[in-house]
C-alpha cells in the first residue's frame, strides 16, 4: 500500500517539476495536484502534462492532500504557510525541499493546525538549470534526501515520508535541523557562494577583458561557472536563511585561504605540496561513494581508445 | 611541408604524453624522441609505444631535434635548460607547455646558445589526471594555445610553431608573457587555489565529519574536487612561479568575497540577487565559445526524453 494517495506540490521549478515527473514515473496511482505563483509556469505545466490538476493557488492545491510539499524559494515559505494553513487536511504531512532547515522549520511550525505533521526534507540534488522544463524524473536517483523531523514527530508519519522518498529512488537520512544546516553550509552553500564570488571577480578586472576570461576558461574557471549559473532567487534566500552557519564556515575558509596565500608569498613549497596532495583522496572517496561521475574532465572530452 | 621533422619532448606526464599521442595521430612522419626523469615513466612510455625513441636523459633526447618541448613542472625548467643547452641543434626551436611564462622565459633565455629560438607556449588544456596513461590525442582540440615570443623572436620560427600547434587541433594566440600570467592567474590559477583551499577546509572541520562531506557533496562541493585532484607538484610550482599575479588576483577575490559576506551579514537581499544573476551570462558565453559542454550537470545525470 502506498504511503500517500493525494500529493500536492507548491512551486514547479527545477525541483518541484522533477518531483512531479518522478511521482508520475514511480507512483502512477498517486493523484497529483500542483501549483505555482507564476501563471506562465502553471500554463507551461499544463502543456507539459506534469500533474492531474494544476490549481490556481496554494490554498486550493492542498485541499484533501495527504502530503503537501513546498518547493518554493525559502523566502516564500512563511507566506505559503499562512495561505495553506486553514485548508490543510487533518493528518496531512507537510514537507518541503528547501536547502536550509532550522529557521524555516521554526517559521512554519507555529502555523500548522493541530493534527498536521510538519516534517522538513531536503533532497540533495539539483542542476544549474531552473524552471519546469529543466526537471527530470531521475534527478533524485541515488541522491540523499535528508529529513529533519522536529522533536516529538509522529513515527508513522516519518515512516511514510521515508517510504515516499525511497520509492522515488533517493536514500533517506534523518538529521537534526541545525546539524543539517552546518553540513550543507560546507558541502553546498559555501561552494555556491565562492563560485558566485569568483565569477564576479573574473568579470570585473582592470587588466583582463571578459572575452579573455571566456576564451581561456578551460584552465579551471569554467568548472566554477556551472554552479554559479544556479537560480539567483533560490540562492539569495539560502544565504539569508542559513546566515549563521554560512558565516561560520566562510570564516574557516578565509583562514585556510589566507594560510595558502602566506605559503605562496613566502615560497613555502612544502606546505603547498602537502595541502594539494591531500585533496586527491577526497575526490576518490566522492567517486567511490557514487556522488560524482568518474569520467575524466566530467566526460567533456571524448578520449579515443588506447 | 611540415614545420618540424624531429621533435623531442622532455617530460611524459598528462600533457607530454598527450602531445606525443597527438603528434603520432596528426603528424605521423615526424620522428619523435621523448624522455622523462622517472625510469618507471620511461618504461611505461615504451610499453605504450608513444614515441620512436625513448631517451635515457634530456641531453640525449634533444640531439638533432628541430623542436624541443619541455613538459616538466615549472620548478624543473632551469635544471633541464642547463642539461640540454650544449646539445641543442643550431636553429632548433625550444618551447614548453608551462602554465606561467614570464619568470620561466627569463630563466631559460640566458641558457640558450646563439641560433636557438626560445618561444614559450601554453596549451590551455588538461584534466585532473596525471601521468603517461592519462594522456589522449584530442586533448588540444578546439583549445587555445598561447605563444609568448620574447621581443625580437624570429618570425619564421614563430610561424613554424604556430603551424605545429594548429595541426594538433589547437587555436593559437600570441600574447605578452606578463599579460599571459595575469590572464591565467584569473582563469586557471585562482580557481585551482580556491578549489584546493575549500577541499582542505571541508576535510578538517570540528562539527562535520569527512564522511558527511563526501555523502552530501552533490550539493555543489563535488565540482571543486575535480580540479583539486590535479597534480600537486605541477600546481605547487605554478603558484611559486606566478606568485605576483596570483597574489594580486587573490586580493581582488578576497575583497569581492568580503563584500558578499557583508551582504549576508546585513541581510542585503538586493546585492546578493544582483551579483548572483550576473553570473548566468558568463556561463552562457563560455558554452557559446565552445569552452565547456552544454550538458546539464556536466552530463552526470542522464535526462530521460521529454
Amino acid at each position: 500500500m502506498l504511503a500517500f494517495s493525494r500529493v500536492a506540490i507548491i512551486g514547479m521549478g527545477l525541483i518541484g517539476s522533477s518531483l512531479a515527473r518522478a511521482i508520475r514515473a514511480q507512483l502512477p496511482t498517486v493523484r497529483l495536484t500542483v501549483t505555482d505563483a507564476d501563471p506562465a509556469v502553471r500554463s507551461r505545466v499544463l502543456d507539459l502534462d506534469l500533474a492531474d490538476d494544476v490549481a490556481d493557488n496554494a490554498a486550493t492545491a492542498v485541499i484533501d492532500a495527504d502530503l503537501v510539499i513546498l518547493a518554493v524559494p525559502l523566502g516564500a515559505f512563511a507566506a505559503v504557510g499562512v495561505t495553506i494553513a486553514a485548508d490543510l487536511a487533518p493528518g496531512a504531512v507537510v514537507s518541503d525541499v528547501g536547502s536550509a532547515k532550522a529557521a524555516v522549520t521554526e517559521a512554519l511550525a507555529s502555523l500548522m493546525p493541530p493534527g498536521v505533521h510538519l516534517i522538513p526534507a531536503h533532497p540533495v540534488a539539483g542542476t544549474e538549470k531552473s524552471g519546469p522544463d529543466a526537471g527530470f524524473a531521475s534527478l533524485f536517483h541515488n541522491r540523499w534526501c535528508i529529513l529533519t523531523p522536529p522533536e516529538g514527530t509522529d513515527p508513522t508519519a516519518l515512516a511514510r515520508l521515508t517510504d515516499f522518498w525511497t520509492r522515488l529512488g533517493a536514500r533517506v537520512e534523518i538529521m537534526d535541523a541545525k546539524h543539517h544546516d552546518l553540513v550543507l553550509a560546507v558541502t553546498s552553500h559555501l561552494p555556491h557562494l565562492i563560485a558566485y564570488s569568483i565569477v564576479g571577480t573574473a568579470s570585473d578586472l582592470e587588466g583582463v577583458t571578459q572575452s579573455e576570461v571566456i576564451k581561456y576558461s578551460a584552465g579551471g574557471f569554467r568548472d566554477f561557472t556551472r554552479i554559479a549559473a544556479s537560480d539567483p532567487t533560490m540562492w539569495r534566500d539560502v544565504f539569508l536563511t542559513n546566515k549563521d552557519a554560512v558565516l561560520e564556515i566562510l570564516q574557516r575558509f578565509t583562514e585556510d585561504l589566507t594560510a595558502l596565500q602566506r605559503a605562496i608569498r613566502w615560497g613555502d613549497a612544502d606546505t603547498l605540496h602537502h595541502r594539494f596532495a591531500a585533496s586527491r583522496a577526497i575526490r576518490k572517496a566522492i567517486i567511490d561513494a557514487g556522488q560524482d561521475a568518474d569520467t575524466v574532465n566530467f566526460g567533456r572530452d571524448i578520449a579515443p581508445p588506447r
